[in-house]
Order: C-alpha cells, then sequence, then structure tokens
C-alpha cells in the first residue's frame, strides 16, 4: 500500500484551492488540497507504526511555522500542473529536509518546490487558458501551521489519515 | 463549520466497506469509512485547538481496544442506512461516553449504536435489495483500534482530519 506526508493548510485555503480543484483537478475526490512533504511511496500495513514513530522524532525538533502565498504558478513544461505557490521558508525546507534524510529509502528525483496543487494533468490547450488566465493573480495570504500528517491510499485511490503529529510538541 | 470525531478503521475493513458505499453511499467521495464516535456539529475554527485539548485528555485515560463485526444491519425503518455492525465492547462505550459527557453541549439524541455506514439515503425499494442480499452475511472480522481522530468539513461538504489521539498515550 501507498503511504504520503502532507500538511492541511487552513479551511480557507483548502476551500479557495477546491474552487479550482472541483474543476482542473481528476484527484479532487481522492485528498483534500494539501501541500505534499513527502510523495507517494510503498511499504506495508505493519510499516505504519514505525514510520509515525520517526516522524513523531523529526515533529518534535522542528518548529511551527508561517505558510505564505504570494502567485499561482504552473510546472509546464515538466507536467501541466498549475499550483500555489508556497514560500520555501526555513522551518519548512529543514522540516522537509529531515523527513527526506529519515526516509532516504523513498526518495523522490523531484526538487522540494513547496506547492498547494490546484489543477493537475490538464490538456496543453487547457493548461494554457487555465494558467493564463490565473498567473497574475495575486494571493497574498498568510497562515500558522503547527502540524502534519502520515496519510495512506485505500483501493480505491482516496487516501485516509494515520496520525497527526504537533511541530514543536512532544 | 462542522466538526465531528470518528475512528478510521484499517485499510481493509475500509476497502471492503468502500465496495458497497462506491454504490450506496451518497457520502463515499466525502469521507473514508468510518466509525462516528460524535456526530456533526458546528464550531468556529478557533475552537478546534480547545476540542482537541479535550480529547486528547479523554484519549489518556481511554485504553485501546479490538473492534468486532459480526454481521451487516440497518436503521431502517428510522432511515434507510445499511451498516456493518460493531460490537459495543466496554472500551468503546466508555470512549463513546467520554467524549459525549465533555461535549455535552453538541450532544446528539440519537442513542449510541456503533456501526460502520456501507449504505445511506436509499430509496425504501433499493434498501429492501440490498440489505435482503446482506443481511444475511457473516462478517466475522477483529482488529485492533488504538486512535480516533477529530475533523471538520470543508465547504465541499469533504472532511479533512485536524488531528489523531492515540488512546492510552500520552
Amino acid at each position: 500500500m501507498k503511504f504520503g506526508v502532507v500538511i492541511f493548510p487552513s479551511k480557507n485555503l483548502q476551500d479557495f484551492a477546491n474552487s479550482y480543484r472541483k474543476r482542473y483537478d481528476p484527484h479532487y475526490d481522492l485528498i483534500p488540497p494539501h501541500l505534499t512533504l513527502l510523495n507517494a511511496f510503498d511499504a506495508t500495513e505493519e510499516d505504519a507504526r514505525e514510520f509515525a514513530e520517526r516522524l513523531q522524532q523529526i515533529s518534535r525538533n522542528a518548529n511551527p511555522f508561517t505558510l505564505k502565498t504570494a502567485k499561482i504558478s504552473s510546472f509546464h513544461p515538466v507536467n501541466n500542473a498549475i499550483y500555489l505557490k508556497v514560500e520555501p521558508v526555513e522551518e519548512l525546507l529543514k522540516l522537509h529536509a529531515e523527513i527526506k534524510k529519515e526516509f532516504s529509502e523513498h526518495r523522490s528525483d523531484y526538487a522540494f518546490v513547496p506547492h498547494i496543487t490546484i489543477g493537475q494533468k490538464l490538456s496543453n490547450d487547457e493548461h494554457s487558458d487555465v494558467y493564463g488566465a490565473l498567473r497574475m493573480t495575486k494571493i497574498n495570504h498568510e497562515e500558522a501551521i503547527d502540524r502534519f500528517h502520515l496519510l495512506y491510499q485505500l483501493e480505491n485511490g482516496s487516501w485516509t489519515v494515520y496520525e497527526t503529529f504537533r511541530l514543536g510538541k512532544e
């Protein structure tokens, strides 16, 4: 089965992202809007407990931080995903680096670009239209992030939370 | 916004429930299969932190337990929901009672019948057909439950996990 590690932003930011995801993201029904800290990787259900312990340890030594978004960006031409760009503040980069190091056997080849996807798997024409309309939009938003989550995927592709980790907490 | 408190069973049991929910439960896309400990209630986003503290306290004094299912049942004629009946073991009843007491201002008028919904909002004919086919099915399943979750609802009706609580843990 697949596991992943994500941050869920506030309800307001999730509602905002969903207003686009509803039309432009085929994963809309499978997972709430999120910032991915560790991409999906395969492991067994029995591994969940140990993963949680490792993430708990990381979380204790991490700090809450301010999530800031300023604009909408795109991964085109690598892929046709459109996202809310999240400022790579030091605490977030450190949290990601610690998780990446601890789960190095499951590492991804992508560089870490903190983001919240609002559209993906778009055709080139759709991508041009949507990104063209959104690229100049200013999204000046800040919010406090004090937790992240370990998730696993069900057979239907949807994700369930296994455990929550509070940043800087025992 | 709405909050709720649930247990997510194992991936296997969720996959089993989803094989029915896909056809028979209009909430299929909104939340993974779950056992409700506290029905949806209204509060503000700022209340989440305090709710989490209260649930954390309850969780510390609770114990992991074995979730046992034996059969499929129905709430008909109260409503046309079909569910996996979960054995009302002492630890589960105690956990529910503690949450109900702590959140007494949000109490529900329903008696607590531990269950995992697999179909709901069915027409009378659908209900008769589906329940007729399933009522004699034996589901002899046991699994360990060691956590529960506080969730909140987004504007599109879907649910996001706010925090996880480990039974019997600090």
